[in-house]
């Protein structure tokens, strides 16, 4: 079996105004849709980040895949690392949450993307589910965790119709889109992103999400945008309402430092990002609990790896989320099902994308009690919709975003913003 | 599809009068065969220890593992688990060079046996290499290494006719032994068992080897049977002649104290055999190359996990042999073949196992330029040879020996003889 077909295609679909430590998202999401298809007409599917350097990297890689047999994840990797290194891309300033765009990510961003297309084409070809090339399901509901957001009721000069959520800039308004969020999808338990209004406030909503949802599990993610004192200050004040603490403070020092002090388990995909970070950590004991994420761990097996390097290592699992759709939700559902020691409900950030707005065939993946199924249909069990595909690179092509800024959007809105962190 | 059949069938082969740091062993080596076949018909292949206690966990998973989907290694981890928790073994005194006999090791060994058989099930099914469900080959020709070891031309009371090699107890017979070893199988590279003689002998067979065979990579295994002040004199004797220096010394923090004593690569098969030990030598730096074995590390997927935990931490990764046949060999290669950071030639003891004793079809796996190929037959591209294995089977039947024990063995040549470690 070869490959005989990669396709890449970049897309953007509407996303609201969420607030975040960098600014603020802007009006239309990047991802690239990736489909390999094998010379005896099976497809796998991929999904990943479509900023231009990483889509450039992605581009690059379509011909030289071509003739590769799909169960030979060894050379794609090797591929893959011949043409980084060919491009030598440098990281970009003001991108620090778009990570397609760090160089030093490069490899393992392009590869999981592939990987998982590869994947996905072998489980078809085999007709099993993909969850069995990763050693069967542990689980079949996959629990995420409703993932709130500051943000404004509406992009600044009206893109497009504002969303349904509206305005979310204090404790009560907070409160309701969490209610909304778990009446719709049953989510069991809550993240807070911040790092946006002052500390305090945030810490408040915290306690009002409490009030409003007892015994419900709480994090709270300033991105890093607090500094070691203002993170102690806030660790007081939070008390042992959170299940984690995610990435309050900056550096794989800080948040040791923070652990020392505070003794409370500190989560992150910020500062533990690959393999070689987990290993400073390990030596600082800077985090507690790691976020994996498939798109720069290098793939679904790779995460797997990550899993078991925690449990070695005492640390628990989550799982982190960017902006993504269908394809992208079911690759992390099904490695999550095959990880026993992923405790956690996993981030998503997929409540926040339109229905409309899909590009597999059936439109969003249903999310019930809070869970992602993983069925026994073979792959991921998902096929593209040509049409919606095509309409969401159309609108890639006449957005005119090309690689995720969301401080440059902020600055839309309050000329004196700036790139700092932290910033409180 | 599910699994209809598991066999498990213990059996005995000839295994020459090998001296080691426990004593020398017996006439006859244990293993088991196992077998799993699918109710559509396809068969999986597994070889792992024949000692009592790790087969009689075996034994007891052949009915438990009836109707289970061989892609489903999760459920046959947590089915292994069950099995273990419920017998509550116990350690064998003066079994430690038996690894079917540790206690902490019965969940990994007993997952070990039947992974690398539903892997092969799984491959058969879909009529790809082994090698490809575990990411594809980055080599296709495995290297092996020579392994030699002091020996008796012959065992205690002649249970059968003497083994072809002679007596190996000075420096001009094991070069006799290593010559002829490269001339049959091309290796390249030389490992010498050794904790047995007076080590100020091993090392003159060690400079003995070196004048012979100028160029080859040498290493010398004592098994932990050197003190650490004798490791360090003898570091002092070898000087660089080593590749690496493997398990000179016991303890973690004996090999760490070594290594910071002698700046000497130190590889290990024993002071890192599961991941909480590998945790543990990190902090430490007690060793630089870790010797795989998929045997007792949970399988070939967890051999290629720890390869990666070695990349991540700085450590090479080398592979580690007991007596064994073709099942074995050919599940080491496959591993090996996917393992792109496996960067010496793996350990064997196959040369020592006689061409009559094989149990599969065709009999012994050539061994050419001191590589065995990994070829792109289904699976680990085996066969049974169920008359050979009835044969082998009724030899277990007839040996009498149960349980592994060098150190009683050697007391029949030596009536005083202890287990003492480390005895130089």
């Amino acid at each position: 079996m070869k490959i005989q077909r990669v396709t890449v295609t970049p897309i953007a679909f509407r996303d609201p105004p969420l607030l975040n430590a960098s600014g603020i998202h802007e009006p239309f999401a990047l991802r690239s849709i990736i489909e390999i298809e094998s010379d005896n007409g099976y497809i796998g599917l991929g999904e990943s980040y479509g900023d231009a350097p990483a889509l450039a990297i992605q581009q690059q890689l379509q011909e030289q895949l071509i003739g590769l047999d799909p169960f030979n994840l060894n050379q794609l990797r090797a591929i893959v690392q011949a043409t980084v290194a060919a491009n030598k891309p440098r990281s970009m300033a003001g991108a620090e949450l778009a990570p397609g765009s760090h160089a030093s990510k490069a490899v393992s961003n392009a590869y999981s993307a592939f990987e998982v297309a590869f994947l996905d084409l072998q489980a078809h070809y085999l007709k099993v589910p993909l969850v069995d090339l990763l050693g069967g399901a542990v689980r079949d509901e996959i629990p995420f965790s409703a993932y709130l957001f500051f943000k404004y009721a509406e992009h600044i000069d009206s893109p497009y119709k504002a969303d349904a959520w509206g305005e979310a800039l204090n404790e009560a308004q907070i409160v309701a889109q969490a209610r909304r969020m778990i009446e719709d999808y049953g989510f069991k338990s809550i993240k807070l992103k911040a790092g946006t209004l002052p500390p305090e406030q945030e810490v408040e909503c915290i306690k009002a999400l409490k009030k409003a949802f007892p015994g419900y599990p709480l994090r709270i993610d300033p991105n890093g945008n607090w500094s070691l004192p203002t993170a102690i200050r806030m660790a007081q004040l939070l008390g042992d309402d959170l299940q984690y603490y995610e990435d309050p403070t900056p550096g794989l020092e800080g948040m040791a430092e923070l652990h020392r002090r505070t003794g409370l388990p500190l989560a992150t995909n910020m500062v533990v990002t690959d393999f070689d970070e987990f290993r400073r950590s390990v030596a600082l004991n800077s985090t507690q609990i790691v976020l994996a994420d498939h798109h720069y761990w290098g793939g679904l097996r790779d995460t797997q790896v990550l899993a078991k390097m925690c449990q070695t290592f005492g640390l628990g699992v989550s799982m982190h989320s960017n902006s993504h759709l269908g394809i992208s939700l079911m690759a992390m559902a099904h490695v999550a099902a095959s990880v026993p020691n992923l405790d956690y409900a996993c981030d998503t950030h997929y409540p926040w994308q339109e229905p409309d707005e899909e590009v597999i065939k059936g439109g969003k993946v249903p999310i019930v009690d809070g869970c992602v199924k993983v069925t026994r249909a073979p792959g991921l069990g998902l096929e593209l919709d040509y049409g919606q595909l095509a309409r969401l690179h159309d609108q890639f092509l006449s957005c005119g975003i090309r690689q995720r800024d969301d401080v440059k959007q902020m600055q839309r809105y309050k000329l004196e913003w700036k790139a700092v962190k932290p910033r409180f």
